[in-house]
């Protein structure tokens, strides 16, 4: 199964706000639509956000009277994860040799992220047993970076994918990831249909957890990783970096070299998204909190390179905690 | 309003599982309906078991056939904070004097928790400002602390009320408090009614908005303070521990005398209460995670003594980053 692909004249993607309830794919033809399905999370995760914005890039040749102003509106729908800036961009340097040189691009990303999954997959779990001294480690991640996030494999679910296929999984702990709950919905979802052993826990649980000796290391994916070294990704991110530190167990970030930013020198200038307040005063439409009640919902939060062991890409090993930047 | 109380020949409490939608007080009279009640979290919060432990050995002294037996059932009802058992012990200590001096001792608890909350709301509030520096400080905590954990005004969000009774609180950061969402139900209510300005977040931004530079100090509560001063309480409370140590922010425990356990050496010694899986798959009934998904949910974690700056009671502050014990 693919989370987004290129079907003809539209794009198809599985729209994981009905998951772990209902696995629907839809189809996106306009450009508008895929903004739409951006926005409301229909499609997410820094590297499908990478090949949707290249696919978009064709959508817009294909149907916009003005394609430059549609994919300009695009590459804006979300302004933290730099991916989908960079498909854009890639797909936009082809539009001048018309559409299909723009798809023909699109195409091409898609299918370097499928390969570049499978060689973060096997590089980071090369460097988790290496980095933990265990041959089967229990591992702690937040947020979903598997499949759903990406083609077909994820990033960091990726690498744990790819540890249980290779027999080498001991366990798997996710995070629940508030306000919209991809770990719940997401990971476990995919961690049930690969058979991988797994529990769910609260987000403020995953510090604690390691404290008690209770995962080996922490693998998260990435939003943006500045030129520092310093990562975006999901809040409750830095907490989990936090934690691993004061546990001593091994963070470490696993991502595509399209999520690295070398325009922006350090975290502190990455634009947070602060997301719309009724995703902390519900949960899939129950009221929680009482009428009145102010929110801050920053979707992602910043982790400084001191704190982070290793960045895994498709390409190489970064060590953040000794010096190395990307 | 009292959280809970005395009501002629039954326990009168409010029904905090239906809060923020409705705030309905029910009776109960029986040691069993009672036990219920704490396992439901109908009535929680530290100092209100205590006083709900001694409460409720009035009921066994006037309903059971065995008092004592119903007593030891009650004192079990919640493993980890300490005041439920303490309360127990007090009221028992009078069982064979009969209903009325038990009773007599239930309700001298009981105005002790007033009086200790006025203490510990002056004392924190004067050294909340001098920790900071701040004469209107900005206060992050964790979940529900306020008059609904206690009698009639709480432990850290009493400190907060009595900053914002002074005119001097800047503002407040509630987390939510996942699973059971104490934060976003009844710390936001409490705050919403005292007219205090807050704002509800999800729990794994606390330590990034910590980072941020959002707040000028972290209150929690209790439910049990080890004799070496590492401090169990909800959790979540140590992911904010340590980013309050990480951002150079105070991070200050403000719990009554009786939840400081001198026989429980240190932290590690706590019991951890695991609970109910569904806390954790569903919200208010609406089921997130596939069916088959693991879950671990311990309802409390431990803050290592060093991570804390202090403890204030309603007698004393003591200083554990500073070696000071309890």
């Amino acid at each position: 199964m693919r989370t987004i692909d290129w079907a003809g004249d539209a794009v198809e993607l599985v729209d994981q706000t009905l998951l772990p309830g209902e696995c629907a794919v839809i189809r996106v033809g306009t450009v508008d639509g895929l903004i739409d399905a951006i926005r409301r999370l229909a499609v997410r995760g820094a590297p499908a956000l990478g090949v949707a914005g290249a696919l978009g890039v064709a959508l817009a040749a294909a149907t916009e009277p003005d394609p430059a102003a549609a994919a300009a509106r695009l590459r804006a729908a979300r302004p933290t994860a730099v991916n989908l800036a960079w498909g854009v961009d890639e797909a936009l340097k082809h539009l001048d040799e018309g559409f299909e040189a723009v798809l023909g691009r699109a195409l091409e990303i898609r299918d370097a992220d499928i390969a570049a999954c499978h060689a973060m997959g096997e590089r980071g779990a090369d460097l988790v047993c290496e980095l933990t001294g265990r041959d089967r480690p229990r591992i702690m991640t937040v947020c979903n970076t598997g499949g759903l996030a990406a083609v077909e494999r994820g990033t960091a679910l990726g690498v744990v994918q790819t540890l249980h296929e290779r027999g080498r999984l001991a366990g798997a702990i996710a995070l629940e990831t508030r306000p919209l709950l991809q770990g719940a919905r997401l990971t476990a979802w995919e961690l049930g249909r690969m058979g991988a052993p797994y529990r769910l826990i609260v987000d403020s649980a995953g510090p604690f957890l390691l404290a008690r000796g209770e995962a080996d290391a922490v693998l998260i994916g990435a939003d943006r990783i500045a030129a520092n070294g310093d990562t975006a990704n999901k809040i409750g991110s830095y907490a989990l970096a936090l934690g691993a530190r004061r546990a001593g167990v091994p963070f470490v970030v696993v991502a595509p070299e399209s999520t690295v930013d070398l325009a922006t020198p350090s975290g502190d200038l990455v634009e947070i998204e602060d997301r719309d307040p009724e995703e902390v005063l519900g949960v899939r439409g129950v009221r929680l909190a009482p009428e009145g009640a102010a929110v801050l919902n920053p979707a992602f939060d910043v982790t400084p390179r001191d704190l982070i062991t290793a960045i895994v890409t498709e390409r190489r090993v970064i060590r953040p905690d000794r010096g190395e930047t990307p």
